[in-house]
């Protein structure tokens, strides 16, 4: 009996070994036999918000090489600075507020001119009178408050897509009076990242209580910032300052989290809020590092690539609107359709594409390699769908309008259609159709040229069996 | 005996465990002490052919990064559309035929003019006059065969090689008496591939009753078209047909295969086959994307980069001969040589090869890294040779003639030879050459300057010692 | 009892197979608590020399994916020439020498004009000629010592920092009185290695009778040059020389390693000792590849990016210095610092970065994504930190002098500091400051404005709380 037990657990024990050293020796991580629309896994809560994180080992994402997160900031909320060293790409999905990014060796363009003109433009310009002009301006302005200078603040709203280098620190800050929502894309596969495939924020201020949950051994470890890292002697050296105020920048005392609310004015230099595509000056080095331009808005149907206004609209954004996305590998797709307006089956044909529902609801088929449906049902607000390259799919909006953003681990990401005015079958010769699928010359025909629509059509109703039906665009 | 017996199972177990464990930490797929001629693992037989696929789990595939496979296309059969997840670089082994490529988003530029120009040049030109327009030219045509538009076809013949990008569909007709041979390898490490390391062809049409036996988990699946994964009532809905011709095109009552049989004459519109490198015409964007040229021929010594007469010849294919590769990151080189002759000791600086035999035999011997032969045999027809980057290879004919092709990793792919007039030696000093070999001044000049052709030599016969032999180029 | 030990051992086995699963499905190499300054692992001794190599397997190194070795050539040593399947990057860290690398396909420029000047230039320029002049020349010089022609030889020195590109061969001399010491670091995870990330140096000559020590299953194989894989019928009919030059070649009775002593004078022909950066000619394609400019002197302080006398100075050498460093992938930054001063809290955005220590002593700390010191300690000469992507690090001499040579995996590494003119600090928002570390506007004032040097401060005495200092530079 002993023995039979003891062999038993011996054989299991080798099967069990045998299959996953098999099963890693051979990675098959998109092999993927179902999907599944996704919610996050886990919620780091803060005083002013609160940080959703998807599981980054969930099959599809994992195949797909991203990590997802989305951001709720509550109103006069302020999400502190903090970077990844992957690149990111974000979507505003609700709300509007200001955006800040640091980067490095670039100038504070922002200046308050009120103050700093006076005394000769630069505030920091001469070695020798600089100690004696900053105690004045600070003499001076004591009572009527410091006036700041900063790298850009730029206004956000719904539509926005940030493009954010690795190593980039950002903030952002709800300035109005609803949840101001930002789902984020995170590129772990990209040799961008230069860490292993798992997403890993460095927090300039603040902390996170919770700790990194979606990282194994790091579930119990509270996250703090980098300067908790340092010792405060070593901080107060660095930046010139007391010992007290040293402790104060590493944020131990705090419990507030990543996301804080702002007490008094949030008055800090900025624009005025006008078009949200500024006419930025060209001025050689500085244009392609400093002042290259990271934010594009997809709300905007005007700009849209695909427009029909009785079925809706589609824009992309890729390296030829938005040059920084050449470097960082990422584009993204909006669309907004009406009800049972359909998105024409089609596939990526060199990018994985993760699928974001912003509003409304729609009925999703996913096919794999295989030919398998992987995914056949409703997508809803704030559900995820990882769709991997080459994989098929299809949408029909089911609710009044359906929303949604996609982001693509390409800074040119190619969709090819299975039907329609551009579609692949289209591109075909008859005679490879109707030998294909064992049809007439006529049924190919059919195939080939009924849908003279290229990207979006109507599903409603009985369709229109046999003979092409009027173009809506 | 019951405890023993326990412990020894908990021990084995521990032990294997813990020396996979080590083995999947440090991955080292490419210490190889052993090479094989490889031959196809996997045959799927279709009806008008048969595809065979290499194991691509054999450690020097792995270590490769690529996968192989070999179509066999029987006269009048048609390999239907599919695409990859991967670049692709293919080579005709043997035969002649047609070749289709549907590039998203390019127009369809093949026509048959006999039938349209009289309507005003394009078919669907304009959007009011459609629908007429059409419906009188199918009732006009019915009876006399409807005319087609399609994109690109091209006529391929031995020793064509095509590269084809991630995503896109392709499909082959043999259209001569004899089997149409085509090899392909499938860059399965590079990031345009945003799947795992498994090759995952996807079908538009046809199926593959057998599944995709290559990989873990889909041996007892079969294989379906991708339309096979939408529901019919769908597909209507996306082509615009009815329900019965939407299931036709999943293909499930098919058991041809992806190869399949024409029934009937193949009358797609084609070009005249005439010079196999047409003269493009260059206008702007169009050129780099819809027309980019993907096809070059190999087999014709005229173009060669190495010709002697007595010898044989080598050409290459890289990004500056055809400027998709560079996006491709594949290049290809083709060789023949007589009886005897001999390729010198070489290696790859920049990337991994794979050799594949298209006629003949040769005695080759390879040497990786620690300097021991890990191959040293004949390779002949049908069979591959994986040659990782810096792994040392030289090849002799043994047969009367000795044909090959090697796909190469790298967009310009760079060799270093051994012995030579460009040789590894010939560009170090006597001194170093004397004092690494223990051999006087004057032995390191003849083993610096004997030999004095670059990459072929003569094998056959004694060697001639001590003093240079005439230069044959 | 016998049962409950089976069930026991089973709970374990299965405990401990289940705990390496999950770790090897998802790696998480990154997730680092703990760094420490590293030493070589193991040494190869040569007759001339030694080569020290780092364990590439230890938990930082494998998180920035790099490997690391030390050369340490003695006074007549020559390195014998070898080559990676990685982009190589070396710097002289003391002495100076001869240094060679043979680019394929590139000519033999470096001639000895007095014996082939008087027969037309080019030694085998005819193919009629050629044969007789050769002879001629043997003849004529034999007593004299024939004279070479072979590719470019450089002057190397302390501070030349060396590029290599992977598959190409290098040799070292060392022609001054003192060991030469190089240390080199192996970019393992770049696309350019295109086998396993694994060191594998390719032998042309010489071996290494201990075997690649730091690879699992080589440990007890010598390791050949690969001219010993091959037969000697097969390198004597290469090379048109004998059997016994072949056996020669293989270098099997040697046992000298792979740094050996010259014998006699080492007279290669190169460049009187003068400027260290050449100024190269530009003749179109040739300038590109067969005399691009590997190398570059970083010790030269009147070429500093930083410079502070009476702190020290930092010099980078990226892809705008360097151009071949762009295909590289990689970049250096060289540091000199006295005692006392420090280099201020930084990350680097997009890249890894490896800090090996040339000369003196300091106290660095480092801290991790969690917000954790991860490192608080001293690294001393010949010591090795690898700082991944994202990590921030300050370090302050504590010797006199403190010298180091930081190796980065981006052709063009960014450096975010935490503090200073330039830092990510000052680029953001008072508000920002004061509302996420909790301090008054005046607080933030001082955090944001009082350090205004760049990147070197002072660390030594009481810093200067509250109020800004004077800056050095």
């Amino acid at each position: 009996m002993a023995r039979f037990s003891s062999l038993l657990s011996f054989s299991l024990a080798l099967l069990i070994f045998l299959h996953g050293s098999t099963a890693q020796q051979f990675p098959n991580e998109c092999q993927l036999d179902q999907l599944n629309a996704l919610e996050p896994s886990y919620v780091l809560k803060a005083e002013a918000g609160r940080i959703e994180v998807w599981d980054h080992h969930a099959p599809q994402l994992r195949c797909s090489g991203v990590s997802f997160v989305r951001y709720i900031i509550e109103s006069k909320g302020l999400y502190l600075p903090s970077f990844f060293s992957t690149a990111k790409l974000s979507f505003v999905a609700k709300g509007r507020g200001l955006m800040g990014r640091v980067v490095p060796g670039c100038a504070e363009t922002f200046q308050d001119s009120s103050v700093f003109q006076p005394g000769g433009g630069s505030p920091f310009g001469g070695q020798q009178g600089q100690q004696g002009q900053q105690g004045q301006g600070q003499q001076g302005q004591q009572g009527q408050g410091f006036r700041d200078m900063h790298q850009k603040v730029e206004h956000i709203r719904t539509g926005d897509t940030i493009a954010t280098h690795p190593g980039v620190a950002q903030w952002f800050y709800n300035d109005g009076n609803k949840p101001l929502v930002i789902v984020s894309v995170l590129d772990l596969a990209s040799n961008q990242n230069q860490l292993d495939r798992n997403p890993r924020p460095f927090y300039l201020a603040g902390n996170n209580p919770q700790g990194q949950v979606w990282l194994q051994g790091r579930e119990q470890q509270p996250q703090k910032n980098i300067l908790n890292g340092f010792t405060p002697e070593v901080i107060a050296q660095a930046f010139k300052i007391n010992v007290r105020t040293a402790q104060q920048l590493q944020n131990q005392q705090d419990n507030r989290g990543n996301i804080v609310r702002v007490q008094g004015p949030f008055s800090v230099i900025r624009p005025p809020l006008r078009s949200q595509r500024p006419q930025e000056e060209v001025n050689g080095l500085e244009e392609t590092i400093c002042s290259a331009r990271c934010t594009d808005n997809l709300d905007d149907p005007s700009n849209a690539d695909v427009y029909k206004p009785q079925l809706g609209y589609i824009s992309t954004l890729n390296s030829y609107d938005l040059p920084i996305l050449r470097v960082l590998r990422l584009s993204a797709l909006r669309g907004s359709i009406h009800q049972n307006a359909m998105v024409l089956p089609q596939w990526n044909a060199n990018a994985n594409a993760v699928l974001y529902v912003t509003d409304g609801e729609a009925h999703v088929q996913v096919v794999n390699d295989n030919g398998d449906r992987v995914f056949d049902g409703q997508v809803s607000q704030g559900q995820l769908l990882a769709i991997p390259q080459g994989f098929s799919v299809v949408k029909r909006a089911t609710s009044e309008q359906f929303w949604w953003i996609e982001f693509k681990t390409n800074a040119n990401a190619q969709i090819n259609t299975l039907a329609g005015r551009t579609s692949v079958l289209r591109g075909l010769p008859l005679e490879v159709i109707s030998n294909g699928y064992q049809i007439s010359l006529e049924e190919a025909r059919r195939v080939k040229f009924n849908t003279i629509e290229t990207t979006l059509t109507h599903s409603s109703g009985p369709a229109s069996y046999g003979r092409p039906r009027k173009a809506d665009a």
